[in-house]
């Protein structure tokens, strides 16, 4: 996305010698656009596992490079792999990007395993570049349809951030949206905060602002309201893990939107890339929760004369359950948007996409 | 409520010369304990406005007190009835009790006014605390009942705050909990934290905290996942105004509590005291829907370093959307549970309670 007149994509190459991968420190959003460098597989776990860098695809990728980056210093790569993997449990792209990688160099000389590695970070990130404009040329016809029907601009509801900051580019919930812009088709996003790290507000709520997308913000708790009121014509969001059901795992608080949908006769739509797609898990009940630290829970960070500071919102000894994620069950979901085309979040569906 | 082992209501007579009436600050809760004292009517509408004070019930008994103030200094007591109701839209107890003091002086002499006033406002918080230990006692029977059929501790989640903070004393939601904590019931209340404005975490859980309650904080989020998770066996909410069709008005991110609890067949009940109740209206789509300041969403109120400030969380030029309540569909409603017993949330439940 073009960033200040510049192109960016959130993660990229930034030099081989020294070996050196650049993202965008998302931590800092909305606040401040920043810049990190990572330099050794260390650092790009570290920002997987403390969210420098988030969202399913984007975490896969980074674990790609980070493969490279430790090649390059003849680290132990089973070692490495399972180091990344223990990051973040839920996302399947993290485990999907792992193996690939080290699928590639199987049969790969000695000499040949760095540079290979780094071959296939680079195409896997411009394969997901591919996927995600294809989720969003599917997403588009839906928006196009609703906009012809309506003869107004198409309300959208989205959660968390599937931005193009949750991916290498263009996002996967967020990518019919900014196909949509390109096309003229009037849109208005509602976007909700997303608590416990608030990615709506501090990702979302930026990412459309820097496009020139109209949005509105709410907290989590309006999103029923909003739905029962009429005022949101499509729901659109991410997936960090659909199960061969059509179970969608995503972001703490995607099932309650789910049902108000479904409550309110709103279709509910998922950006799933088929890479996000784990067909070894019957159901979402099987889909691992990942429960995060309670601080994320009690404070939160917000700026106060132009200081990012982190603010206690509770008692110190009250105890706390975080669950990073929910699943939300196939028989709320409208369609699985993949870049293989729209289908139904069943058994039936998946199969045809002809995973393996 | 016993605090630092003194009996305490939320609002109390301080003096009748001069005239003060003592309310508990909550705003600074759970941070700070503190205690204000209401000089004049205005103070009062300051309290209810600003949110000094909040909750219907004690929202009505505040206004009733503030009459009260007025009438000490002469003032137009029409003029400042009408200051009164503009102070917060939504919650019916507010226009009852202005309405209550003004039937009660209308055949009084001159000279008796201000006493009348007075007695009015304390019979009516006399009269609160009796309709909630009532509400108490008949919730209480729901969580015997659940507690004798799982033999385990009771899974209780609960929304903002209906505890005696937003009452005089026991609280609507709140009660059957208190009384429960009383008989010996083993109970566990999941705590939302209510977002924009956070009372979850800031005034329930530290009423429970004081009360030696157990209990646990989540993001709004996270409430059907719980559910869905099998881990909450009662929904208990408050009201702020519940039409004459069942459907309740409360606040923001009720009805998406109410659609998790219904698609997991988790039972939704509501402390409603009949003053709560407005005939008036045929159905939720008319209670009136309070849109609060913008700021309430993009900034919030925590502590660093033993100060409380406000930080900001969102990007300064976010457009917001910021509804306080939304109603939620009688047939999402187990029941209300009123100081005359639980009844249906529907015409003829209501109509049983014979109220004009």
């Amino acid at each position: 996305m073009e960033i200040n007149g510049q192109h960016y994509r959130s993660i990229w190459l930034e030099s081989v010698d020294p070996p050196t991968v650049g993202i965008v420190d998302q931590r800092w959003l909305p606040h401040e656009w920043r810049i990190a460098h990572l330099k050794s597989w260390e650092d790009g776990a570290t920002a997987i596992r403390e969210m420098w860098v988030r969202g399913a695809p984007l975490i896969g990728v980074t674990a790609a490079y980070s493969l490279w980056l430790a090649a390059c210093v003849g680290e132990d790569l089973q070692r490495v792999a399972a180091g990344l993997r223990n990051t973040r449990p839920t996302a399947v792209n993290l485990q999907w990007a792992i193996q690939q990688q080290l699928n590639r160099i199987r049969e790969v000389e000695e000499g040949s395993i760095t540079e290979t590695l780094l071959q296939g970070a680079e195409t896997m990130a411009d394969a997901d570049v591919e996927v995600n404009k294809s989720i969003g040329q599917y997403g588009l016809d839906l928006l196009k349809e609703i906009h012809e029907h309506t003869g107004r601009p198409v309300q959208i509801m989205t959660h968390c951030n599937a931005g193009w900051l949750a991916t290498v580019d263009y996002g996967t919930a967020t990518a019919p949206i900014y196909l949509a812009k390109e096309a003229g088709i009037p849109i208005h996003v509602w976007v909700s905060e997303t608590r416990p790290r608030n990615q709506g507000f501090s990702i979302t709520a930026w990412e459309l602002a820097a496009a020139g997308i109209p949005h509105t913000l709410i907290v989590d708790n309006a999103s029923g309201h909003l739905m029962q009121q009429g005022k949101v014509d499509i729901v659109l969001v991410g997936t960090d893990r659909t199960a061969g059901n059509g179970d969608v795992g995503n972001k703490i608080g995607t099932y309650m939107k789910a049902l108000a949908a479904q409550a309110n006769g709103v279709p509910f739509y998922v950006g799933a890339p088929t890479s996000s797609i784990d067909i070894s898990l019957q159901s979402g009940q099987e889909i691992p929760i990942e429960e995060r630290d309670p601080s994320e829970v009690t404070q939160v960070s917000g700026l106060v004369d132009n200081k990012l500071v982190r603010v206690r919102l509770a008692a110190e000894e009250s105890t706390v359950f975080n669950p990073g994620f929910d699943f939300t069950p196939a028989e709320l979901v409208t369609g699985l948007i993949t870049e293989k085309g729209i289908v139904p979040a069943s058994p039936e569906g998946i199969a045809s996409l002809k995973l393996t």
